[in-house]
């Protein structure tokens, strides 16, 4: 005879099976996970709140977007740390009325995740709420001596970010807005409800010894920056110009979204942030796999933060991203 | 300038700050924890959820004992395979009045119980709900193959249990009925405040290799021994009258508590359960360091779980214990 508990643990773990061990000694089941760590690796560990209210809205978001965007932020730290993912933990805590379909949904999201992103669930804990909460716990490995922290950058270093920043937070608003429809197959969509974690590129970047800082940007280049700037103990200056801003085409930005602002302090795009020795820069590719790579401007050794408008113009850049407070 | 967010993760740093990094290479403040994992020892991964409602109540509960037990109890399934605890990770979610005094009583009780626990803290994530939601992860260490699982009991196997069942069950009945002051000093009270995850015990059985299967009881024995057993593949008869009881005086037990159900379906007492070959029964003390341990039946071939009582009367073992469903 089982406990419901115990039937809702069986049905996450058949969902969530995957083939192969990859160092898991012993999954979900037991006590705890028991994993085998290889020698000459460090082994990375992350965890992230994924709550709804604050990270996500019960009656807009799909429940397959939820179960790959769990996991795939996770794996975002690991990413930024230029570590290769590996297992996970899930905790789940559920109303009793969604221990069916929707988890069914979420379970399907969630295992597209975990192949796309090469992680398998090691273990977790589930137990029921009022509201859907989620945490997800994610570990990774890297050789020893190659994980990018956020404190390596030095003055003179050329501040890099991937991607496009403001499209996530540009996908929420249509969201929000019910517009999710007309915009499903845009970037922006995509980007807020399935982010793909670079994974790749942070794995690259450390293994060629090119990036001396690194982080994601989860909360806003605005927020992001100064935290590895204060890690580092140094400034930044970035021009306004370079950032890689939401592209629309003529006419298309009818609401008179201001891009730059949008790019600044828009959460959710877990593009990677990294800085570069000078006389490195000749070896970052401007497109790394599809996905391009932008300098947007200089470490500096006042520990001032500094915007440079498209005039010239100069201003301190204020964290204005996602805050929870 | 510094959000809030990041100023709560620097308080949360601080009061938890700990001597000495053992192998851990980096903890808070970047965007993940790296560990350097010992050659020849396997890590050993779990988390757990503590939910205002579900596993507390706020306005019962002293803060001390939330901080306290979000550790402990996730620290107990480390010691439920032998391991030696090491970090965690702490995930909080707070609602904004419980950011000032509230949240230093709490970090003052987990700052004890990582002190007590030899368990450092490696990171986290820290967030804002209307409710207070816990999160932790814990990492342990064993040497490789020393891992006691839930899977090794055998037929003709003996069952034994640490400490006293019900306490906490008992403790947390004072709790809701306001009656915490009365009996603070006994051990049922301290039990379900601030229980005492069995990690010396643990890692001694593992380390003789007396436990031939181990877990920890969280959800009260019925519901727990049935697990064990499904996976070993094997079934279990327990005696009642073997069972180590809550102990009260003659004429303590005004509420006729049924001492014998409380034992049998009490949660949170974190004692272990775990099965010795019959040619082992020997080395097992009648008490480990202050804490007795009991044998309460055998291991069967049979898949059913077999409850004796005093006149040898057999009953069914139905899991009764703590299911959120």
């Amino acid at each position: 005879m089982k406990t419901e508990e115990d039937q809702l643990v069986q049905k996450i773990a058949k969902a969530l099976a995957s083939k192969g061990r990859r160092g898991l000694a012993l999954g979900a089941g037991d006590d705890a996970a028991l994993l085998a760590p290889r020698s000459g690796y460090q082994t990375i560990l992350t965890c992230d709140w994924f709550l709804e209210g604050s990270h996500f809205l019960r009656d807009k978001h799909p429940a397959e977007s939820i179960g790959w965007k769990c996991l795939a932020r996770a794996v975002s730290d690991i990413a930024a740390m230029g570590g290769e993912p590996k297992h996970f933990l899930l905790s789940l805590a559920l109303p009793q009325t969604h221990t069916g379909r929707w988890l069914d949904r979420f379970l399907s999201g969630l295992a597209r995740a975990q192949r796309r992103l090469g992680c398998q669930l090691a273990g977790g804990d589930t137990t029921r709420s009022d509201d859907i909460q989620i945490n997800v716990t994610v570990v990774g490995e890297i050789r020893r001596g190659r994980a990018v922290l956020r404190s390596g950058s030095k003055p003179g270093d050329l501040i890099f970010v991937s991607g496009r920043l403001g499209e996530a937070e540009l996908g929420l608003r249509w969201l929000r807005q019910g517009q999710a429809a007309r915009h499903r197959n845009g970037p922006c969509m995509r980007k807020h409800l399935y982010p793909e974690p670079r994974v790749i590129l942070g794995q690259w970047l450390a293994a060629q010894g090119i990036a001396t800082a690194m982080m994601d940007l989860s909360d806003g280049l605005s927020s992001d920056l100064p935290r590895l700037c204060a890690a580092s103990r140094v400034g930044a200056r970035i021009e306004t110009d370079r950032i890689p801003k939401v592209q629309m085409r003529a006419g298309e930005n009818q609401d008179h979204v201001d891009l730059v602002r949008l790019a600044l302090n828009g959460g959710d795009d877990y593009e990677l942030l990294f800085t570069v020795r000078p006389s490195d820069v000749r070896r970052v590719p401007r497109v790394f796999r599809g996905l391009p790579l932008s300098c947007i401007g200089e470490i500096s050794r006042d520990r001032r933060l500094v915007l440079t408008g498209p005039e010239g113009r100069e201003e301190t850049l204020v964290p204005r991203g996602w805050d929870p407070f």
